[in-house]
């Protein structure tokens, strides 16, 4: 069995729904950082809105979605949402419903802007956020976790493009100018777009162990930047 | 203005839709190799199908989205397609279309194992060929063209996890087994997943200009992987 066929054996594996544990380096000790059930298929639990960026909702959910078992729902304000890039995605829920899951991942996209001042929006990510394990934000996706008072004295980042946009928003959050992402308790906070693939690749090596989310690299022929202290687009003041 | 400041000028200036041939490095030269106007809006054309791979699809999208003036239609079998991740994208038209376009975008994906035996798709595959200026694939969406005798006597790849597979459809294409992606006249075709990003932003600079592609490249903070010859999952026989 050479690389490419071990590589492929795995992902028959996943296919078959076999129990992520089998793969995890320390199903324990993850298990109590991230409050996943790593026994139990990830639920995880996207918002969805008009203008959102492509990359940070799809980019998260391609390396997601390769876990051994793992439900996607798409929760948006109406039936489909249209990306900033034009293509429409179908939201599975709507927000007059909260869903309990694992992750909750926000992206972010110029649709933020609005959404700030959403106040029915900010209601429910503050009711949402209690029924979520953890909660993952991409890019401005921070914003609104900022707006809704969720980040308050806990460490954070956010698209650099963006960063005095977004830092303005809320001083009380603990604003990192310089990270690839950022881990903090409950949250898990990346840098603009592609940072987010780095950040869900994060998140699965700390749930189920670093050979899974290599796996998972290798399957999407991706390049994992995964030092998140290394930040090719800090903010240098 | 400091480097970020000039990013977001730079995007707001694309949001005014002025025109790419500000940034192209030279319009003449990339549209005798493109056959694209760089002058009128980029008509990009994608196929969706039901277990089409998420980032295949999602990554282009990304890059050619923030080109400043851009059109994107997503076509597909039925008006919507399920991701092999599982969240659904909107099919904006019907297979039983063609439709004129400078970009036709051809993803990959676990679904493209049952599509190589449907001959509708296969007939509309060439047929919407012929009314497009450039075709592109990613990942396992080069067995399609492969196998709708497209890419006859044309150098193309695939990705590397299912390379045999792929390339075992025809031989008469010339399959390289070492390439990040490559050009070869009306195609581009990519190695698995997250290639198509790279290849997105190469024929980005192909057609518009490299200094268009480093700042779609900085506005989604990605790091670009620009060298084609090098291909860290390349099939060693």
């Amino acid at each position: 069995m050479n690389r490419r066929e071990f590589i492929l054996a795995g992902s028959a594996m996943f296919a078959a729904g076999l129990s992520p544990k089998l793969f995890a380096a320390s199903p324990t000790a993850t298990h109590a950082q991230t409050g996943v059930q790593t026994q139990a298929p990830l639920k995880v639990l996207a918002l969805v809105f008009d203008d959102y960026e492509t990359l940070d909702l799809h980019g998260p959910l391609e390396m997601l979605g390769h876990l051994p078992s793992v439900e996607i729902t798409l929760i948006g304000p109406q039936p489909t949402v249209r990306s900033y890039q034009g293509p429409r995605v179908v939201a599975d829920r709507l927000l007059d419903a909260v869903v309990e899951c694992d992750l909750l991942l926000i992206p972010g996209g110029m649709g933020t802007r609005k959404l700030v001042d959403d106040t029915r929006l900010l209601d429910w990510l503050k009711r949402q956020a209690k029924v979520s394990n953890k909660i993952f934000s991409v890019c401005t996706g921070a914003a609104l976790l900022a707006k809704a008072d969720l980040l308050d004295g806990v460490s954070a980042t956010t698209n650099k493009m963006a960063y005095s946009w977004v830092t303005g928003l809320n001083d009380k959050v603990i604003w990192q100018p310089s990270a690839r992402w950022v881990d903090d308790g409950r949250f898990l906070t990346s840098s603009g777009v592609s940072a987010g693939i780095d950040a869900a690749l994060f998140f699965i090596a700390q749930t189920y162990g670093e050979a899974q989310a290599r796996k998972i690299e290798t399957l999407t022929e991706y390049q994992w930047n995964s030092d998140a202290d290394k930040d090719p687009y800090a903010v240098i003041s």
